[in-house]
């Protein structure tokens, strides 16, 4: 079980976290993986800029505020008896973030290494207090910090696990307080080298630190506690009759966070997919929820019917487009160096079109992303542009990605042509389109200002609505 | 002006063309570009694949039948007295090509510069004819052999024009013709490297011939008078009610080239668009008719209004996808491979999706290209596929290619979802999509058997057909 | 045993070469290759080349020789009663040469596919001789087209073996005729695709056709009969006293061969080495000799002694350096990008060197391939070379390679100090050095007018003449 | 002028390199660039090593040495009335030096940029210093920063100047100096980014600092104080009659230090070439020698003469072979893609060669590039190595390298032979020779054991010694 910042944002939180797990832990072992109490993350990130920027007393305000959100939880939490050893432990990790901000300070500089050591002690403080209570609450529980369990390259800020040495670790340090009847209480986002610098997971955070435990353990299942009912078909902030989703495969969920939906990272799922771990995604406000059940196949729940299971859209995205000039250079080859290019820089590419005899060639990226984008594109071609022999890159930043998602979408005889009706009745024009042979996602290209008009009226042409059901399709 | 071979088909057909060579020629300097005699190309062909396969009776029937029909032909056309100097000529030009073919029957084997020569005979010798009536008839004209204007590289079969040196050679050999009002009948399909050994044109044929000469020469306009009354929205034989089409611009004749039409080959628009030489498709048949005008951008007919002007249909396509398996090779190092390798072996790319967190990688390639495709990408990832590093290659040849052009597309909101739905109506199911941002074609793919149902119902629906007129857009 | 040109140019010569295999034939099995009688390739590429420029009584010529030299050789050298027969066969083989010759005539080109099927006439001719020669000394013999036999990719002209097939047709068409106790005389230089095209071997000729028969069929010995005592220890017509190596390996051959002697071109050495047949280089005028025996390693022979084991000197050669220049590529960069374009260019560099600071990057062609080299580096620097990142490319045409090739080499301190100071005592520049760590051949570059000089200085210095012996080094 | 750290290295040389200025400073205007104080970068650079490794009491003991010994100087080399001011000066930087330990040492992590700042104090305490004396003298002088003057790129630890925005600064910040007759003081070794972030110029150090500031200023000429007489023939430690050179090129200057003589590294010349500023090398100690003379083209001195004019050897390299095994890829083809990996990986090739038939490439590198050469190779071949298309990469790191250099060597005939001849004297044996056609160097590669004997035989051979004279040659 992994519970989030905000499901361990207070003592009442913290609370129900434990109960949620105790239950479970009642019938069978658990092991839990908590993040940082909520904006925590943000407030530790926040000194060390502050400390870099040689802000000493912004500083000292955080560490203090730092100290009383932890103490204060700790008093609400804890019975007298616990209460000074757990105040001792906040101290003592506050102290070691402190120590570590003054040496930035005095650098005025924020290394990597230093800043993934730091930021990791939000993680400590809420399993250090979440073991403290359970502690205090009979159950028996021991804070465990990642460093000593997930093994990782030294991608500092960003590292990738190692699964072997993380599954032999595992062994060694979580399965004897299982084998025990301790719960451990593990650290989430943080990690360690093989030889022991700390390192963060980076994207996918907390969520990857549970799939990676929960794959060394070879785990029956593993439960994302959120504040959210569970995956939904659609984001409830621009839909409002969006509904949550019984059922939903890997692939389909990897695809809708590869489109911008708020939902596990997809780097997150590939520990799990390997060893076919399900995935419930639940919410710790109201648990008796059923919550969307992640697996490799859809089994019997409402959703299997065919059709798209959910809509997502991305707005900060732009649109490049590159062609070649003349007869010089072939447009397979003009690609084939721009992908090469972009594949050096590290940039994805969300979705890829091309169509026509000019060999214009067209595709979508991130917006954070486009300036490197563009800038190994122009490296990459500064003499035929210089030359004439490629045309001057295109970019078209104010656009926005719609992506439908369903494994059963090509089953579905109609739906592309309902779905670009849907879109182009509020007048929202469509700039490029591209679905693939054996894909389940559908990407549409519109102006930024349609998006949300686009994505609702794709949302309510699918049939995805709560009060439409499932039926409607 | 240039005649292609049913505009050149018999005694009569010469006749009209050279009545409207004439008709021309009093307002303004005119050169002709003229085909083989219909079937007379086809004939050659076989005359040689015989002789290679030392078929020796077959060859000599062959070589009575092209007599036969010249001769017949200059006595239906030619008054008496210059008869006897055509038939002569006639006699000469099969001679030249006996000989080649007796070569060939000798070797068994038909090298490809010898069939170069051969197989412009039949240019040859329609020119000739053409000459020779118009003489007859008291215009001046001379037949003209390509070989002594048009200068190409020497890929034999599929030559390339070299337009510096033709510029030159036009100057010197048709210039003065047109100077002393002396019609020049050239001959299509053929022409020369620079030192003279013969060559064909390839794709495009008698159509690039007169592009490459209207270029070299600056002409006002190209005129090239077909069997059909010009370029229509669809092809009629799958669309009883599509319409010849006014005016339509230079990237919509391209692109539909591209996508399967049976209109002037893309190769052939290159020539007039650097020069901005406005080319009618005409009907020899029906010369009143107004025919097609394309040109650079639109002007003022009824066509000039948004939406799609055509739709063509390919079937002879395949559909291929790679992808990844697991993280040893990004999707995008794995495109840009597979780009470079299709790149190498020549192979064009009719269409590429790609939308996926998968990094499924999907593209389009005529049936013919698929085997040197499929060999060329095995070969580039033969390690690859071994280790497992790429997913097995997939193909679907079982698809058609849908392709909707127009240069107001992108500004006619709610036509992709109109598209789409017609589509599906008929249970048709749309396998991929392609539409870039600065693109004028949609391409579509969809299961072959429901081809051409497709393309009727997408003709329907952009109101393309002579009863709806524009109107309905 | 393989009987090269001269071994057959006459009919006493044919006898002896009949004598030599029916002395080895009485102890073992043997199958004999032979090449056209000597200068009979020659004339036939003349004939066709004669037919190619339409110069119809130059070939009417050729033939007539032609004919005139087999049909005397078969009166020479065979009985009455055989006479008729052969000569038959000899007509007819050079009526099917006639008939292809005459049709190159007619078409003016000089397919490559017909003139490989042509020039095998010239081995087919000399094969049809032995066999009947042998036949008539009371030896079984079967003449054997090696398009039977030996099966190849299909590139006319310089086709190379499909070791595979041509082990099984060996099986089937060779073997049995050994069981039987018939020599097959089979032809050399040509062989077959698979479905039967005809082909030529190219470099290597009846050389490379013997030593893949003698590894298709795992022969225990290769013998190479030529008109020369052995492989030398340097050019006789340059270095008086070159003498006859007892032995060598396959490696010294190999880079003798490569560094311009006329000894067994590398690629006959191939199939060779792969079943580790020993080759004996043996004179068919003076058998007695004991020729040169090429094997995998040393064994006992005078030669095993350390130090170089031949000389060998190539003049058609040209050095080509290319020089970064300023910092925009780097000299490694540089060198990369130029050895892939050489590479498909297909251009063999014979001796590389780059030692300096200033990244210059030096290598060695054949004077045949400069044209070729040259260009493919200057397209693939066009950029570079225009804009400065590249000095112009530096070539010097004026030079000459000597290569000292030895096994032993390494072993022999002072050797290069020699080597050098022997060139340079007579006032020849050295312009420049390559000898790699684990190589047997120290390549030198001098002035192209110093080269034959310098080469006998070396091989004096080496000790390798006849009257120094071993004992020198 | 620029002063290393032995003539910075006490008060006495403080004042002798002060003399040296103003006594240049009298007849035209001088800027002095300045090292840290012998020993003190090694000082300083250990303290941050102590202060990651958490030895607070190792760090407080160095930071007492540093004090206590730029506190002697000063009191030793100034009057008393610039003493204390001085003496402030020093604690300040020594005080701005501990804070960046100090925070290392908080964070147990040492990162770039704070390691550029620190070290770049040793060089601010020199010029403090230097500045101080000068004016106690009554020459005016101003330390400066060279963080405000010379620009460079953001690559901490090894930065490359900006040269357009360094002249700027230089014409901004030290030229109203000189204008004002004050000697501009400059710290050696550092710089800053363009937005000011403190950077140090690696290898090179103050050296390439001065070479900048000379470029960036027009500078007359360039000296060079060192504490040896000037660029010698061969290394003194391991050739006792090694003697300096009066003038040597710009290109031997660099392909000696390339190839590892301890002269200028190669860097440093750069902007000297472009500019043609010549730079005299010249010993602080003895500043009545005459020092040698770098030029672009040799005047008249007595090393006008052709022949080698120096001798380098290099012990820390390695010799790494690949080879291609089989047909799959061709030796050039390997080596195309061998040398891409190696750029890629930064290594520098100090020398190539390949020579044979087996297309074996082979290349030396520096030892401490080996272990990145060999992986970088070894991924890039992975698939080829276990497939066994490629040998298994041959590496002997037993070797060493000899390079003689010359401009005028290629007009010496006999020159390589007597070169190798020396060293096989002594039964050293040659393992690889590299020498290019327009290459002033040649390669030699010998067993590690007697590089030293070797390097001083050819010194002696090549007459380069002090007794020997050129006469020799």
């Amino acid at each position: 079980m992994k519970f989030g910042g905000t499901s361990m944002g207070s003592a009442e939180r913290i609370e129900a976290a434990a109960r949620l797990t105790t239950e479970q832990h009642a019938n069978r072992p658990v092991a839990i993986v908590v993040s940082a109490m909520s904006k925590v993350t943000d407030l530790l990130l926040d000194s060390l800029r502050r400390a870099e920027a040689g802000d000493e007393a912004g500083l000292d305000t955080n560490l203090a505020a730092m100290t009383e959100r932890h103490v204060t939880c700790c008093r609400a939490l804890l019975p007298a008896g616990f209460q000074e050893t757990a105040i001792d432990g906040v101290n003592g990790l506050i102290g070691e973030f402190a120590r570590i901000a003054k040496g930035i300070l005095m650098l005025g500089e924020r290394p990597l290494a230093s800043v993934d050591r730091a930021v990791a002690i939000g993680e400590r403080l809420s399993a250090l207090l979440m073991a403290a209570y359970l502690e205090s609450q009979n159950t028996r529980a021991a804070a465990v910090n990642a460093t000593q369990v997930i093994a990782t390259d030294d991608v500092f800020g960003n590292a990738s696990p190692l699964m072997e040495e993380t599954r032999n670790r595992a062994a060694n340090v979580v399965k004897p307080l299982l084998d025990q009847s301790v719960i451990p209480v593990v650290t989430g986002f943080n990690a360690a080298t093989v030889d022991g610098r700390p390192t963060t997971l980076g994207r996918g955070g907390s969520d990857f630190s549970a799939a990676i435990l929960a794959a060394a353990m070879d785990a029956e299942e593993l439960w994302i506690w959120t504040d959210v009912d569970g995956i939904m078909t659609g984001d409830p902030r621009l839909i409002p009759d969006a509904r949550v989703l019984d059922e939903i495969t890997y692939s389909e969920a990897a695809e809708l966070a590869y489109a911008g939906a708020k939902v596990l990272h997809p780097r997150t799922l590939a520990p799990l997919i390997e060893r076919q771990i399900p995935v419930w995604s639940k919410n710790s406000f109201a648990p008796e929820k059923p919550g969307t059940r992640i697996v490799a196949q859809l089994g019997g729940g409402a959703d299997v019917a065919g059709g798209p299971h959910a809509v997502t859209s991305m707005a900060a995205v732009a649109l490049v487009a590159i062609e070649p000039a003349g007869a010089a250079m072939s447009g397979t080859r003009l690609m084939a160096e721009a992908l090469e290019a972009l594949d050096s820089a590290g940039v994805e590419l969300l979705a890829i079109t091309s169509s026509s005899y000019r060999q214009n060639f067209c595709f979508l990226v991130r917006e954070a992303e486009l300036k490197v984008a563009l800038e190994h594109l122009e490296e990459a071609f500064t003499l035929e542009l210089t030359h004439g022999y490629v045309k001057p890159i295109e970019v078209d930043a104010n656009v926005g990605l719609i992506a439908v998602v369903g494994e059963g979408m090509r089953g579905t005889p109609g739906l592309a042509g309902r779905i670009f009706t849907a879109i182009s009745r509020d007048n929202i024009n469509i700039i490029a389109i591209a679905q693939g042979s054996s894909e389940l996602t559908i990407a549409i290209v519109v102006r930024r200002e349609g998006l949300e008009r686009a994505v609702r009226a794709v949302h309510r042409e699918c049939g995805l609505g709560a009060a439409q059901g499932q039926a409607a399709l």
